[in-house]
């Protein structure tokens, strides 16, 4: 099954375009968890239960589980599991390098940890991206513009009269029917503006949308900008404004209610009925 | 210690510009060691032990570590710790992201796995520099320009009259002053006229230099244009070409032997003696 097909039944499923980041900090686990490795675990477990009904995807982050070593890797491969098989698992790490080396990012991301999708950096190129992208039934998002401050620094250089961040959009179009994986794109959710423009050069690859919850991002501009044609194309993603809302017992219940809610409220800017 | 005090150590003790890649992959093993993590966890032992007194640094790549799951952690943290303590580490992942996130990976690069030096990919700007750059004696290669083919497709794209990975090196010569810790470039062997200009920008920094060997890069090219004016600044890494020269029981020695051949060769371009 292709990836957009997946993603596409776990959108139907769960009427859903949020997408939870899972990445836990051991200090900031809910009380009666280890505050280690395999608190995490469990904490995520819980976290999946809990919301895998109202999201359309998972994103954990790399930094999150190599923080903690050997153990953090077991937590990470033991998360990508407690993840039903109908949710895509987005694996966040934002790689990049030559072909031999992305070879190897390949067989750890898509063989051995078994997830759908990878975020890839594109700064050195087509080629560095090619073995990831080469997969079929995965997904690369490239980043593109990121809802940071340092976002100005080069991703809005200008060259050609455009910004860097709307050449690698232009590539993202054109790599995306080339190689048989799917393409996608990183593009938070702070520049509605620039998101529309970013639409418009890549108007049928998904967008993995940071930036709402936390980063303080605009949630109905960024659903307006970025929606696509079919009303989906977008997984926004939020972590600590759903993961973090409890820090007692019912941290997993919390958790789930803030994912409903914001759900919800992506889906009054999109336009579709509420599912109650 | 900051990482140029350590790094000159290594330099001058060593007379070397040699950075040796530690890039394993099972499959490519020597005969009679097991082709798993543990057998990658030997094969750097037996490299690092034969070419400690060639070598001015060591640069493993997480890809060929994080491919191996939680064994090939394990493998990684137990390369490390095989460097004698006068020789840097440069742990090469080319990470990049929001400053909670490069906090974690700030964590488990210099706590967690205690190198002296990390790759980071700028396309996120300055503030997802920051938390890697801020640590004191610990020094940031920026990914500037590469060796592969790829770089032509955003590294060397025109902003305001000049590439990309200029406005890069530009910026990495002021965060050099800005931060506690120390920056880098990473600068490919295959455009010596670049790397000249991207020196003639970043006069005092050092400089990460893949793509001799197995690429083809230009050797000779890349020390002229490179060279710091003091003799230094070049830590020219070899990988595949070292390492797996022989496949036979004496890997280690054969790898000895073209890691001080390289050495000896890059000396004859810095215009150095040799030490025999």
């Amino acid at each position: 099954m292709t990836f957009s097909a997946k993603l596409a039944g776990a959108v139907e499923r769960n009427n859903s375009l949020l997408c939870v980041g899972l990445d836990p900090v051991p200090g900031r686990l809910p009380e009666g968890l280890p505050r280690d490795a395999s608190g995490v675990a469990e904490f995520n477990r819980q976290l999946v239960a809990a919301t895998c009904d109202v999201a359309c995807a998972y994103k954990p982050n790399f930094a999150f589980y190599g923080a903690l070593g050997a153990a953090g890797f077991e937590a990470l491969a033991q998360t990508i599991e407690a993840v039903p098989d109908h949710v895509p698992v987005i694996f966040d790490a934002k790689v990049g390098d030559i072909d031999s080396t992305a070879e190897r990012y390949a067989h750890m991301i898509f063989d051995e940890l078994g997830t759908d999708a990878v975020t890839v950096n594109p700064y050195m190129g087509g080629d560095t991206v090619a073995p990831l992208l080469g997969r079929a039934d995965r997904c690369v998002f490239l980043v593109c513009l990121t809802s940071n401050p340092g976002a100005a620094d080069f991703e809005l250089l200008e060259s050609s009269g455009r910004p860097l961040c709307e050449h690698v959009a232009e590539r993202a179009a054109t790599w995306d029917e080339q190689f048989e994986g799917e393409c996608g794109l990183v593009v938070g959710a702070t520049k509605p503006e620039s998101m529309a423009r970013i639409r418009a050069l890549a108007p049928s690859l998904p967008f993995l949308v940071p930036g709402v919850g936390a980063q303080g991002g605009d949630l109905e501009g960024a659903v307006t900008a970025g929606l696509r044609g079919d009303g989906a194309g977008l997984l926004i993603n939020a972590s600590r404004s759903i993961t973090y809302v409890s820090a007692g017992k019912d941290f997993a219940a919390a958790a789930a209610e803030a994912a409903r809610e914001l759900r919800d409220q992506i889906n009054q800017y999109r336009g579709v009925a509420q599912s109650g």
